[in-house]
């Protein structure tokens, strides 16, 4: 009897232009485009297998080994039943010999690599290996933008995810939301030396969830329709160009911009929602200090901070600064565990005490105490999802996670 | 021979509707109107004796008995300059007896009743008291509204301190700025229930001022013009509704969504500029859940915040709220010095370690360690401008300060 089964994996993404808000939240439409690097599957990925078996009783799914409830009408099962109905029109209903996989039950294990305690959000690569994973097993002919149309519904940003490199989300027209998808704007490989940082901040405050937040948003922001309307277009123009031309100063001044506006219009909901806290803050500061100086010796900007809805810093840099930048977070923000040093950027000496940069205000903040950053990633721009072999498969031949 | 001296005090004032940006820095003209409460000078105040005198060798200034230099072009020789200009046209003029006192040097002493410290502008009362001092010292007919206008050139704030009570910073459009002045919204006597609590918040961070921040948020931020254009003509007229109407819940509506604009703006700005930290923050939770407590209980909100270019925040109330106010602030923040009760709240037994109001959410905040809030001052909506007894005056004999 024939197994049907297929595993895949699906990168974390980062925005530079941030998703803030939703026209359509059923089908999950933005209010405005968005753009992204895609993080390198190597240090951060989702790993999805699914398994098609007319024996099985249901759809079924488990994240990192605890089964989850899939919702009649959740986002999840809106993409199963998204991704069984291309399988059913696209293939079984042109080729009479497939297999009726649309018609069985699937049983999917997913795993991510990172912990959740290092608070990114999971649910982009998430998503995105869940459709990658089904796309294979149902062997369908789709784009990775058509499959981004899915991914989408299962969480907006999980589109981004089915591309390496940098991403658009364009944000579309349709009212039935088939133009909101991502398209590539440059491969990991025109611009390979694009590296990233992830400072993991500590919080004792428990956060706002992104999809109530960006409602609220909508709903009572003055500031939200004028930055939709006139600044995000002109932004979307200018950082697709600095991406094109490998112009990390301009790709800096829109990132870092944008990521402060996004926080602004959050500061301007009712009530006002806080992200970022006095770490994040620190790190700013750090951030525009360390460039303060580059633009008096060059003119040109060295490292770009981006924050989500959380206060992680992610700082994006060429792989030639980050050594100063890792050596300028550790001063700051003594780390209780080694630097997991993946580029051997300090060699066996590892991170020592040393020196900023000629010209540093060392004053811009204060040395917090150990764990105010509890960890530090360093990863790089990747590629898209993976189609992994048999051996990777988180499904045993009980069809239960391993 | 004659002594010709006087003696004024002027009030501190608190914007609801947040004055950021100068369309004229030079005249210190505003790209929008903005609204303020004039604070009790009961609490706080600034008191300026002026001094005319022929054997004067220069006009001369101390300010808490340190003598500050009068820069030529500064905003201090500014608002001298207009002073005895007034005085020259509209006074000597037209009356050949009256003593050319325009032509006498002046010694002004001034003096703050808060520390520095407390992180509170002195330069709105500072400014306004001598603008006070000088015209009772030059006997000009002169309005508030006329003089506002010469205060408003030492800091644009100080126009606002020349009135009491509810006070309107009218933006004008003439390019000379004679139509850039305060107007009365209402007077003291027409909400005096109106309470306020100054929470000085501990900061370890250096912050911009005013002055170069508001620019650098005119040159940068892509939101400001919006600001300015569309969403504060309209709050501006809502908030003089609500205080003609004693509608403390939309007063308090749009003065905490002003406060957060203004902040907004200041993070959309290049570099982002922060004025609040996680102590300000938590202000902000804890009212934001009093008012959920409320709102859910009367459909009303019972408190606005408000914060100004600093930490600090400012808790505007009606007086029957304050009990509970304070009693949630020291909770959360622990103070160092006992409440100093001027209103009588708690009677002898000071401030306990009261209950919270029922069906409040006292996980929306940690509770903070001694100090991070150091001080509170129970304060309330005040008078404009007094001219104070010769017994009150700061300069002695010699014209020197006592």
């Amino acid at each position: 009897m024939a197994i049907y089964q297929a595993t895949a994996s699906a990168p974390v993404n980062i925005a530079c232009i941030k998703y803030w808000g939703k026209r359509d939240t059923k089908l999950i439409l933005p209010t405005n485009s968005s753009l992204s690097v895609t993080l390198d599957q190597d240090h951060l990925r989702s790993t999805t297998t699914a398994r098609a078996d007319p024996s099985f009783e249901r759809d079924r799914l488990w994240l990192n080994g605890t089964e989850e409830e899939i919702k009649d009408v959740g986002r999840l099962a809106t993409c199963i039943k998204e991704m069984k109905r291309i399988r059913r029109e696209v293939v079984e209903a042109k080729d009479p010999q497939a297999p009726k996989l649309s018609t069985f039950p699937v049983h999917i294990a997913s795993h991510n690599n990172f912990p959740t305690a290092a608070g990114l959000a999971s649910s982009a690569s998430g998503f995105a290996a869940l459709v990658s994973a089904l796309a294979a097993l149902y062997e369908l002919p789709s784009s990775p933008s058509e499959l981004s149309v899915i991914a989408r519904q299962g969480s907006g940003s999980a589109c981004r995810s089915l591309f390496g490199g940098f991403v658009a989300w364009e944000m579309g027209s349709a009212a039935d939301g088939h133009d909101s998808l991502a398209v590539e704007v440059a491969p990991q490989s025109h611009w390979p030396e694009m590296h990233a940082l992830i400072c993991v901040v500590s919080d004792d405050k428990k956060g706002t969830s992104s999809t109530s937040g960006m409602q609220r948003t909508v709903e009572t922001s003055a500031l939200l329709q004028h930055r939709i309307k006139e600044v995000v277009p002109a932004r979307m123009a200018e950082i697709t160009a600095a991406i094109k031309a490998r112009d990390f100063d301009a790709f800096a001044r829109v990132t870092m911009a944008d990521s402060n506006q996004f926080h602004a219009v959050a500061l301007d909901t009712e009530p006002p929602i806080f992200y970022m806290n006095d770490v994040s803050r620190a790190i700013i500061a750090l951030v525009v200090e360390y460039n303060r100086v580059a633009l008096e010796k060059t003119g040109k900007r060295k490292a770009a901070y981006t924050f989500d809805a959380g206060p992680n810093a992610v700082i994006y840099a060429p792989a030639e600064n980050m050594r100063e930048i890792v050596s300028l977070i550790v001063r700051y923000f003594p780390q209780k565990d080694a630097f997991k040093d993946v580029f051997g950027l300090f060699g066996v000496a590892g991170v020592g005490e040393g020196g900023l940069v000629e010209g540093f205000d060392e004053r811009v903040a204060k040395r917090f105490e150990t764990g105010a950053v509890k960890g530090l990633i360093h990863t790089r721009v990747g590629d898209g999802p993976r189609r992994l072999a048999a051996e990777e498969a988180l499904l045993g031949g009980d069809g239960k996670p391993l």
